[in-house]
């Protein structure tokens, strides 16, 4: 079996490093902060002490970190891994990151003689714990298959997309059907609440209809209660929604009602909903329209 | 078993029908052009000549029409069946109207002594035909729950959203979410485009995320060919859209997204895409980025 | 000189029946609450006591009332006053009404005998003071014409657009351009405070440039200041806002901004600002991002 | 007098130089394309061949160029004129180009010991040749006042709006302020177009309104006769209102209309109408709203 570096042991790449330990990958995990290492170790996994342990003489290297500038220093930074490097290793990351950013990587790869995949994944933390996230790549066409195996311990689809950055292109796609749903969402039930219609009934409704998603069903307590424990912060939605809106002005997306949307996760954030969930943008909505926390 | 008097033997109605007879409810339909009529009755549903006979002696009489205009005219129009309506029959409208609408004709049935009931639908046509719709009800609380065997036959679930007008109030809800729901997945798909992302692969991508629903299956085969075959015509989205933004004009909801949406649903009606499905906005967004049908 | 009555001695209308009078025209004037007649009088216009005095045996009767309910009712209400006017008298609407609203009287008039003109303004009071308002007239051009006399005794400027009702779409068309400026100079100077400009200097830079207008002139102080002494109600702009998008969806024009726009201006009145200044679309705008009241 | 170095004999350029030589300054020019130059030295200017020779020796050295990579180019590129400047030569760039480039060139010039001021002007060509520019100014305070006279020359109007970064971030304000504006106009038209009114006369009533604009008046003609020979490219605009919504993404603004109106720029654009002027957006919309050229 393959050997794996793992590095980013948070909400999602624990979980995703435990599955491919499960399915029989030799792995060895890293995170900046230890305390998230011991209840790995204490499961199996090999557990490195620096940057340079988890990269060495693996087959694969796995990155999974909160945003395009941790992986930037953990993969090219003072220290960076690209240093210790070599092919054949090749080099996935998985973090959510800007189609800018997985272009870059991927060229400084290259240019130290490395492959690099893009395959950032769609799906919670949930996900990465039953192993059901779905993949999606970009890079070498066949260099990403020929780590199919190593996917598939972690989700339940891999879907491949073309040349590197297309997997974080995906990945922004996929986002703003989120974000614009999370709006529709919170717009039928202003509309429903300025009707004097029961929210709870509204959201069973919308559970029973054609446009029932699990993502509706994640976020149904939350609307309901107007309490916003943060699965998808935010501000990560927000960030998001405004890097999909950067990329629209390079390429001449017309996307009107994500504009639009955008502007109320951006009042939500200037009203201290950064940390909530993302469905806060429901109260914010709420908010301008009048109505009252119960 | 009650004896039930249905008018409006169109798509939607005439599956209806059929499950109440199946159901073993004493079915008689009407309908104005009388071709449609033919196959109910060699399924041994009875068959009336004229308004008068459908409605006579029936314990409850079902409405299913295509918009206010003709509910209106069958109801309180010359020679409505409010006239020859009485009570304990109930009458039932299942029709997508207005609030407005289901409040007035309440009010006129009323003042004839009649019980009137809005219980419009959520579901397709083959909903229809699978005895699974949603039934949204409003109207006098008691006299609803009388009937509730009836609407069983028909539909998986039955909510009872309050007064009259409370059951077309949630259909609107419900079809806000629709609207902007195809509005998501078109800009998604837009972006993606945009991305020279394999349309394919991203609509299988949405249906593997937590974002994937029923509605977004019934659509895909139209948006991978760009052929829009009316399920749900644009034109009555783009209609109830408008009646959504009139009744947020007197509430004072706040809808920025379904605002920027109906402009996108207005042109693809000004391009004359009005007898296509909804999903066609898609290719109005499409023109608007640029991309050229391939 | 003509004989004129003229209904509605408001903010409005008294200025421009004393300008009437000033120019030696025979003003006989009228209006419900009493006390606003006293000033008048004393300046040697006539004072009706009743709605048929001031109708009878005039050239040309003018009414200038605050909405579309208000003329209504002076017109073809409860002894309205449709039925004491007689041809040749000319009735002339100078409210701002729906183009229905003009439309339906226009058409009642006609069934009585008498010919009705729409002729909306714009301009403030100020400008009904010094008689430079502009006239926006809709109906029979050849009656239009012949009391262009009367018009240019309170205007600079009358312009003729059309059959019945067209007066009243041009007062829309000029109220959209009012309420989008109003919206762009509010998100201009919402960037401007993000970026820590003087917001003095920002609104005398916009008085020095291309777009500098009086409108701009007129919200300057207010904007300032955040305080919003109501010349223009931001709830009379939020009305004709919606009826514009109204108008919009019946006649499918394609209205972005307008539609965004009307979205602040409606969180605005959920935010107790109705009775302010439309000027006050400004503080919702800053709230929505975040600053402070200084 | 002072002595001036100008660099870029654009159509804001020379007649902004041409006004310094007036006014009894001692100015030297620089165009890359040398046929500019001609006619400015028939009139008495100094020509220079080299960068080196239009900055060496002057007490103000002036760049008036396209765009933020020719300003760069310029300034901190192969062979700039950061390189040759020497204190208390001051440095002046009046391009219009982002609050970023402005802060980074005037990073770059202090630590080479030069003093750097961004003062981008708020005007057309017409008023560089009037001498009624706008001058917006930011940087060192005392070092922008020294100058005073050279501004005065060229403008009507000068404002200081603080730090290096200032002049740019307040040049994007108002440039805010005319995209939306000139969204506002052509929505009003388009509503008016819908209703049938006459273009002229609505343009017309337009500049006797209290919104008219000597920017209204500058694009009449164009929006009449639906031909837009550009004064302002749209492709400007367009690239403007994202470097706004980029800025806003950053500091939290919420612009509705702002983001409403790029998108009809965006689809503009698609359609192929980057060169014209900005007043195409109105075609756009128009498109949208199926009305077709007359």
């Amino acid at each position: 079996m393959k050997k794996v570096g793992f590095i980013g042991m948070g909400m999602m790449g624990a979980p995703m490093a435990l599955n491919l330990h499960k399915a029989g990958f030799d792995v060895t995990v890293y995170n900046r902060s230890k305390e998230r290492l011991q209840p790995l170790k204490e499961k199996g996994l090999t557990v490195a002490e620096t940057l340079v342990d988890v990269v060495k003489e693996k087959d694969v290297v796995i990155t999974m970190l909160s945003n395009d500038e941790a992986v930037k220093e953990v993969v090219t930074g003072d220290n960076g891994i690209i240093e210790y490097i070599e092919a054949p290793t090749i080099l996935v990351d998985m973090s959510t990151v800007s189609p800018d950013t997985s272009i870059f990587l991927a060229g400084v790869a290259k240019e130290m003689g490395v492959t690099m995949i893009d395959a950032p994944v769609s799906g919670s933390s949930n996900a990465a714990e039953n192993g059901t996230l779905v993949i999606l790549g970009g890079g070498d066409k066949q260099v990403f298959e020929s780590i199919g195996d190593v996917f598939r311990a972690m989700g339940k689809t891999t879907l491949y997309f073309g040349e590197n950055g297309s997997g974080s292109k995906a990945k922004l796609v996929i986002n703003l059907m989120l974000g614009i749903t999370m709006q529709g969402i919170s717009e039928s039930l202003v509309l429903a609440e300025k009707f004097f219609l029961d929210r709870g009934l509204v959201l069973e409704m919308m559970q029973q209809a054609a446009v029932a998603s699990p993502f509706l069903g994640f976020k149904k307590d939350s609307l309901l209660r107007e309490e916003y424990p943060a699965a998808f912060a935010l501000k990560h939605m927000h960030k998001d929604l405004g890097l999909i809106l950067g990329q629209a002005r390079e390429n001449g997306s017309v996307l009107p009602a994500t504009s639009a949307a955008y502007q109320s996760y951006t009042a939500a954030m200037n009203h201290q909903m950064e940390d909530m969930d993302m469905a806060a943008v429901f109260s914010e909505l709420l908010q301008q329209s009048g109505v009252e926390k119960k």
